[in-house]
């Protein structure tokens, strides 16, 4: 992929199991989407207080809502391989479930650059819950964070990716 | 906006009054820039340490640019709903009022993009003032800062706008 | 004060008027303690979206007070002169007035440390202020931040300072 | 808790609510460590990928804890209501499982200060595994990240806590 | 260059020796390179741990690299006048010369963007040597950081550049 | 070390050659002081432009000082394996020699903390010198940073260090 480079690096400074960014000057840059999702798990109490808006913290989901979103944006600072690019959106979205007591978190990015969108969703998803985590440890310091996983994604020579769902 | 999307969110997680960022994936790259000013209030004991260069913690304005500077490059990390955005130019520049007792700072911020750069040039004004205060604070705590507004916008979709002037 | 020091910095790079940070190895530890403030004055429209709760981009104040809460941590990056320092409390709370249609920022912080947190105060108010203005200058350009002020502090040599009130 | 401070908000402004951190003014500073852990499913082909050293991006497991490290300290800035603190120790580490085609991912982190350190490990180990994700995903879209969960704290006013293990 | 532009900036507040970015809104994205090199120089002591994988801080080259990788990512944070640009890729490679008890370090950086990425590979090269420091500077404080330069860009329009080589 | 802890790692994860911070936890807080040094070699045209303020991006030396100053503050962030610590004093200086046509960037940094500030010292020399680069490269593309190395260093168990000069 580096051959029509003009600056070939010498063979023996050839990368061999190292880390390395994939060089994405040769790809399209398309429109490209990825959600993501994972389910806080709380107890009783954790979930009263989370529902009743008396957490000890104070507003838990607007919080939540920021920084998973703050965190979206500081992805090429958080996981070392991932390519600082233009996000045109996130947003981040949260469903209870009082018979489970959970919270899903789930969150949307969407970019029209040449790389995906994925490591956006799972760490704005990832940061917004373990946020959540935070405001209610005070409560329950056994919330568990469970199920992070990708959704879905689109764009790219891969294409539309979907999660199967049982 | 999001309807031509292939992934729709499932309602009952559509935000309804929640924080979200403005999705800018259908709009145009246009070039846009925007200025910004405010108006730092010194006393007369302020006013003359800086003016005549012997303020406690050395050049003054000098400092003050390169923190508005490297401000308006971090504006997606501060302001928590901005984007991301290619920053072509960013500059600072001061005016100081004898009479007045006062230093005017200017930004001005321009990029190619899909959204506009108000808050760049926002956010580089203010830090640049904070940083004449933190330099001069040793000095006269009382300063003020004042005025901090947006005074040209140009680009995009709602195209150009000017503060009114008395 | 780096008399005691066992390295002397040869005479000829001594600093002259270039920017410098305030040593505080010889300081002493104590509690301190800063309030500063800051208005943002609304048109009548951009006022009653936010009263209202129906600003274009959501829950303004929610999103203000985060914003305003990191960046009152992030003071030591955003503020060339400063120091990391510990900083055991920052809030931020916000006054709105129906006459003026203004919103009041108000920005506490505190340490027990060797330097003190008006810095801390002051650009939380200003952040808190400035996301504000982005979550309405959809509605309202013209939305003009004044009065960044310092209104008290507390701790250190020169102990307590309170804003004159007229 | 403020009572005891000079400079009282006024009574308008406090919070009901609103997101506030914690105000550790008062608190003792004592020996506080956290371990947190969650785990990594893979499938098949990206397990043995990682196992056997050829992953597409290049070394997952050095990668992953760099990246863990990097994100512990930072979590004053990911996670909006923490306290920055002096973090004395943070490691990552990594157990596989081939029978479960799993990596659990183990943070363990330190302080001698005012507040837990339990987000510092929380954070340490999910940023681990989003790292372990980003490095595999070329392979396998469909790997999930679970159980992050805190499993022991010390220190501080509310002392030891340990995980209910089954 | 700024004389198409609809609002001029006030003569007055011109900027003369001052601080200033270039403005790159009128220039054309290419594709542009760079490569940044520069030489570890260890004594006998370090260069066997570093090469036998025991130095005490464990993984040197692997840590470095990481360092140097993400650090490229930030120029934009920690260079002041430098732009921030979707960088299409950056690797960091190592030679070791047992002779000369050396390793070369060498960052290689790419985009497609207004702007060239000569300070993306300087900053890349110089932090992984920083890191490579870190790391064994609990063996010898004496190491040092030499010829850290500029070999070759590409791109824009001053073209192809290669430093000479005695 | 970590034996007085309550928690113990389970053996099995333990670390082989890994990368890991050093445990600070049992250190005592002293005084501790580091100077660092480094050497721009400039030709003729670019030394002429620092010298006489004529550089194409302004004030080389107030920017490069800031440069400094901050990078040495975000040291935590940058080199993988340091600690966050309470910075007491970052200062950068310079010394040019007309002969040499050289600038000697040299970073002093102090903190009362349980770890060393060579890496603060060593990392702002680093970044002054990189911004000094790129604020002359526009003239010359050629200029070559050297002889980064430690000066000086004390506190702490080992105590003081100083660099043999010929």
């Amino acid at each position: 992929m580096v051959s029509e480079r003009q600056h070939k690096m010498p063979a023996h400074i050839d990368s061999d199991g190292n880390a390395r960014m994939v060089d994405i000057s040769c790809k399209n840059a398309t429109v490209r989407e990825a959600v993501a999702s994972c389910v806080v798990e709380l107890g009783q109490e954790a979930f009263i207080a989370l529902k009743e808006g008396n957490a000890p913290k104070g507003d838990v989901l607007a919080t939540a809502r920021i920084a998973g979103i703050l965190a979206a944006k500081q992805v090429d600072r958080l996981i070392p391989l991932c390519h600082s690019l233009p996000l045109e959106f996130v947003g981040i979205d949260f469903e209870l479930s009082e018979k489970e007591r959970t919270v899903t978190v789930r969150a949307r990015s969407c970019t029209s650059y040449k790389t995906g969108v994925e490591m956006e969703a799972m760490t704005g998803a990832s940061i917004a819950a373990l946020a959540i985590y935070d405001m209610l440890k005070g409560i329950e310091k056994g919330i568990t964070i469970s199920k992070l996983q990708l959704e879905f994604k689109s764009g790219g020579k891969s294409g539309t990716w979907r999660k199967n769902t049982p």
